[in-house]
């Protein structure tokens, strides 16, 4: 299943660039499991998602850990129906059939309570999109089920659900949303923004 | 129908607080036309589409005529299942049945004709969901099919459509977007990122 992001890291400082130069060496050690391409509104990533959250995880935390506030946003995708599928991308988070609801929010919860501590405090929001079948709310309102349990959640909005917590909980949080609500051959996205440093959080 | 959007506005320098106040005032003509709410993430913007993307458009339009590197980034959605409805959001956008596609896409292109000059170049990308139907492929390729033809088209990219152009013709062309592919009262959402100014682009 091809899967991916399109992601762009919004410093906010003058310095913006060297911010953003310096956290690029977090991606170093997955470059070669990942196909990454880059122009002037976003870098895309191409691979698993249990690459791709670490990757972006650890880009994120290197930018926030700066102290500089920082803004990371990402369009998040699998399973598109118009994109070949491409072998970089062969993830096990796929294999079988779709499992109950009430089984997948258990199984993602414990991945959740094994996330590492990357010692970064972030907040940030999702909205998770079920595509290609009519009873795609069921899915989503089971996600939003495992978001309030995953200890991160900060509350609900319109069109979007606030997290907060160690970026290591709440990349692993979004990887399981991502992975395991719709079904494992199914067309789902994410629209994701995660913020450090805000002087607004103060 | 509920209609509305989360959004951010990130200037890349270190007095970003005070281009994004003095940016704010851009919305005042719209503000009774509008339910607006802050938080450290984005501000919820809630009203019809046609005050919505003008409000956008007017608000990235004066950050950018800073000169400042800005990013704007918004997650848009209409007639969310799980949205009640608000009067404030009534548009005539959604009247009568669901025309068929190539019609749709001429009364489009007529419209983005009409967009008024902004004199702010400005780069973005946007992804369209169609949710809660099957054939959500159709309504997506046909609106690339017209974002082709909107006179703003950049590029295709993995799971966006890039686009360039003036704020005018820019906003006017995602306004289209967003109100007619997907059915009149169907659930349809924008991951939007727009940019200006970057050094990237120079």
């Amino acid at each position: 299943m091809f899967s991916g992001a399109q992601i762009s890291l919004y410093p906010m400082a003058d310095d913006f660039v060297d911010v953003i130069m310096s956290a690029l060496g977090a991606l170093d050690p997955y470059r070669d499991q990942l196909r990454i391409e880059t122009d002037d509104v976003s870098t895309l990533l191409v691979g698993p998602p249990e690459v791709l959250f670490r990757a972006m995880r650890d880009l994120f935390s290197a930018a926030a850990r700066t102290g500089t506030h920082c803004v990371f946003s990402a369009t998040i995708s699998r399973g598109c129906p118009g994109e070949s599928d491409d072998a970089i991308c062969t993830s096990s988070h796929f294999d079988g059939p779709l499992a109950p609801l009430a089984e997948r929010q258990e199984s993602a919860l414990a991945a959740v309570r094994k996330a590492p501590d990357m010692d970064v405090f972030a907040v940030g929001q999702l909205s998770l999109y079920v595509l290609g079948q009519g009873n795609h709310m069921d899915e989503i309102y089971g996600c939003i089920d495992f978001l309030k349990q995953s200890g991160t959640f900060d509350k609900s909005k319109h069109f979007a659900t606030k997290l907060k917590g160690d970026t290591g909980a709440l990349f692993a949080t979004l990887e399981q949303a991502f992975c395991h609500f719709g079904p494992p051959e199914g067309h789902v996205t994410i629209d994701l923004t995660v913020s450090a440093n805000s002087p607004s959080a103060r």
